[in-house]
């Protein structure tokens, strides 16, 4: 196991779950490759940093989207299996390397 | 011209300084890449939160990158030529969005 | 009851954790009326920049101190009697408001 | 001096837009003390944290506006004497810990 208290979440994702986070970070792939671009062409450095904001605001999201399912399904298992505290410091770790 | 001072940067970008940002960018990309395996593999749903913060803070040094760039660069050159203001009122917009 | 789903903690804050976060906020009051200071003195902008930011960083560890004792009293409680997702949803709600 | 290119602003403050400045500091002095009692009136969590969220909203406000002004000034009077880079590196710097 790696420094983690899991190597796995404890309910594994369905098909669903994984392809609405993969698809929503497909789009954030296409739009680092966008800024690329940008670069390339020497677009305005202020249009630049309103695409950097935008992906920060997407990624982000996503980011609570994979807090939000772990606090229902990992969390919320340890607390009903006395494991609470722990899963909750890991959890508070995580979210505010996630805050800066 | 869009809704910024400029289309493009005062000074033009060498190809070196186009090389470098795109290089970061081009790293991220990957690491965007990366997670979307760990979600296919269902990987820990912490070890994921902790890949999303790392493409976050490194996108935030290649976008202060450019906003160091630009206030070098278009802020000052309208500084000199008296239009620094209103640069100054663009610059910090972007940076407010920037410092979410 | 307002908008959240309780008035008070479920279980009261004892006396010690009441003085640990009122310690914190005090001297954060005491950072605050310190900048005021810095201002009439007309001091140079950065070193009151560099005090702005110390104050939000020790604000959002008085945050992250007070969103782990929630989680792991309100919302561990609402896990255990079956209203863990309300509960979640609320904790998120208000870590992305803090994430900002 | 400092650390810092300056101890002062180059161009002094008014009484203006000191006032300015110290009436949002003190509305914000008031508001930490607002959480001491919610605190001390064993409010609920989730209160309190919309409250915090709320001061750091409001001290990034009176930070942006200090880094404004410094742009304005400082900033672009280095630029205009031949220091800008110095200025504006240390300007990046301190937006960076501002970001956070």
């Amino acid at each position: 196991m790696g420094e983690y208290m899991h190597d796995q979440p404890v309910t594994p994702r369905t098909q669903d779950e994984k392809d609405a986070v993969v698809n929503r970070l497909k789009r954030i792939e296409g739009q680092v490759r966008g800024i690329q671009k940008m670069v390339e062409d020497d677009r305005y450095c202020v249009d630049i940093l309103v695409q950097v904001s935008a992906i920060n605001a997407a990624l982000k999201k996503v980011g609570f989207s994979v807090a939000e399912r772990h606090t229902k399904h990992c969390v919320s298992d340890a607390v009903q299996s006395g494991n609470g505290d722990e899963a909750i410091d890991e959890l508070m770790e995580v979210m505010k390397q996630f805050a800066k």
